[in-house]
């Protein structure tokens, strides 16, 4: 029995004389959200997550708090999210941080970087190491709060029609890999192309790519590219994360009853484990396949190519820590989370699963 | 402005006639349980999460639904809380499962096992691989059910006064390992002493132990173990994983309205992200310190020694499957998740470790 109907039982216990006022009362309380999003509805994943989190705050709230959910181009266009919300159109986007390079240099890093944090050392630099602070100070210009809601994980390196044995083989390279991650794919000689999802399979089929990534075996299998690339390359050097981002228009937040104000930040949160995990299943599931099923190879990319990856994701960092003071100190703050984080992950977590391969 | 205050609000709208009912409804509306754990108050990773789950389960509810926290024997003793809230004396607890290995032996696999899964692997199983409906079916017969809240991660392998070099120096060793892996290190000839975390620092110094094992560097730094074993190992084979577990007693969480009975459910499930950052957080920092200021030296458990522990593992866990059917199905469950996660992990996480660090 929900509050809403306690209300309503004392109501008709006080009589017909309390039903206005109460009735009117419970409507004032009722609040309505838009949420917008960048994703096809309901998508695996990030679209699952939107949805969720909208549900969960309906239902904590007893139905006093209403979030509708927007599909990528119902309201406004997948990349139209960040303005929509900022011009309250919608209070709150769900999507991810890496779209807004173009405006915002630094908001990559609130998603992922080449070589940088993993899903947990992510989560616990924006929770503890002051990435939360620096995220806030990013948005506020644009009247904006933005949490982490979600996260797809580690990514793999991408489908590759001919094995890479050197960085020869990157020279000339057509390969689709966004961000900063085809950057510095194009400092090693490879040509970054872009193109939509919904283009990549052809493309990789007809030569037009030589090479693609997109996420991870989840979302790759489905897409197909096993059909037409049999060598699978790790690691996701360029993504080993992939937080989700939801944005709030701060007025829009602050102006919540404080109660509802954190039920909202709450289910954002508890979708940092709840998608994580769905995904690690996933994704674990959809790799067997894959390996057992569909004749796919996991290949690793090579030595020197992972060398040159590296030293040249350093320089790009560092040019893109150069735009502006807070990348600077984005970038700074990131660095140092890396390095106090990653001497943990080796110690507690890699020599651990080499132990329980067999590998120790 | 909270909906109680709305409500407040309204009655002084509607006039005195109003009040009394309101008030009464206000009262009947509010909910109060107590939660009895077993733990110091506050203590950090497992005290602090009890506590914040209680905090926030009062925030998100505007104050109707209040959770009065016992630290341990307050109210019960740290292991009594089962008992305690089997029998409603506390509608739920904060704990851990592997404490009540002695009544019901399956319920270690929802903390940790030897060689089994990485703190992302096992929510995955809880959340995804049919690991809660299991958890469920086990505590079900004393009328209650459990979920995970909160997570202290992967754990290190110990702090030994001498260097372990092969299999021959853990003959007659007096170490403190409690549990399956205690059982593991008995059978390869050392021996298990159980002692409360109070006396472990004065053991190891006065030598009644050879060795002992408690948590992360974060607990463990504030032992001050350093300062009597200059030796601190991993992997933490024995528990690589740290869940915390809430227990609700199934008749008190049934009777909530549906609205509370989710807020406190997902302020469980948001703990086991938030209270993992900062667990990994504070481990990081103070695995740092250890290393930099206190002189320790971080050494990995030989080869054959952990090809043995592996072997005898196998067998313990073997034996433990053997006690009854449920049992059985929570192992079989448990293996095949990790056989299902663990070579995602290895090719998403250790590869891209590997790499990030120059040794891909």
């Amino acid at each position: 029995m929900s509050r809403r109907k306690l209300l309503g039982a004392s109501v008709a216990a006080g009589g017909a004389a309390l039903a206005a006022p109460a009735v009117a009362q419970e409507d004032k309380a009722t609040i309505e959200w838009k949420m917008v999003t960048s994703w096809p509805k309901n998508l695996p994943g990030p679209g699952v997550t939107a949805q969720r989190i909208a549900n969960q705050v309906e239902m904590m709230s007893g139905g006093l708090f209403r979030i509708r959910l927007f599909a990528a181009g119902e309201l406004v266009p997948a990349l139209g999210v960040f303005e929509a919300v900022s011009g309250n159109t919608a209070q709150m986007a769900h999507t991810a941080s890496f779209f807004w390079q173009g405006k915002i240099p630094a908001s990559v890093f609130f998603t992922a970087i080449p070589f940088g944090l993993l899903p947990h050392e992510h989560i616990a630099w924006i929770e503890q190491g002051g990435g939360q602070s620096l995220w806030d100070e990013l948005y506020a210009p644009f009247g904006l709060k933005p949490v982490m809601a979600g996260n797809t994980g580690v990514q793999m390196g991408g489908w590759f029609r001919k094995e890479v044995n050197s960085l020869a083989d990157l020279k000339g390279l057509k390969i689709r890999m966004p961000g900063l991650g085809g950057e510095v794919m194009r400092r090693l000689g490879a040509t970054p192309v872009g193109l939509p999802p919904g283009e990549l399979f052809q493309a990789l089929q007809s030569g037009v790519l030589d090479a693609t990534e997109f996420l991870g075996p989840w979302s790759d299998r489905a897409m197909g590219f096993h059909k037409v690339a049999k060598s699978y390359y790790t690691p996701g050097f360029h993504e080993p994360n992939g937080t989700g981002e939801a944005i709030f228009n701060r007025v829009a937040l602050d102006g919540l009853p404080e109660e509802l104000r954190i039920i909202v930040l709450e289910a954002c949160r508890a979708e940092n484990a709840r998608s994580l995990a769905e995904s690690n299943w996933e994704n674990a599931g959809s790799l067997k396949l894959l390996r057992e099923e569909d004749g796919v190879t996991i290949k690793n990319y090579p030595d020197d190519v992972l060398n040159a990856l590296r030293e040249n994701a350093a320089i790009v960092l560092g040019e893109l820590a150069e735009k502006n003071s807070i990348s600077m100190r984005i970038y700074e703050s990131n660095t140092a989370a890396r390095e106090r984080l990653a001497p943990w992950s080796e110690i507690a977590m890699r020599r651990f699963m080499e132990a329980r391969d067999g590998r120790g």
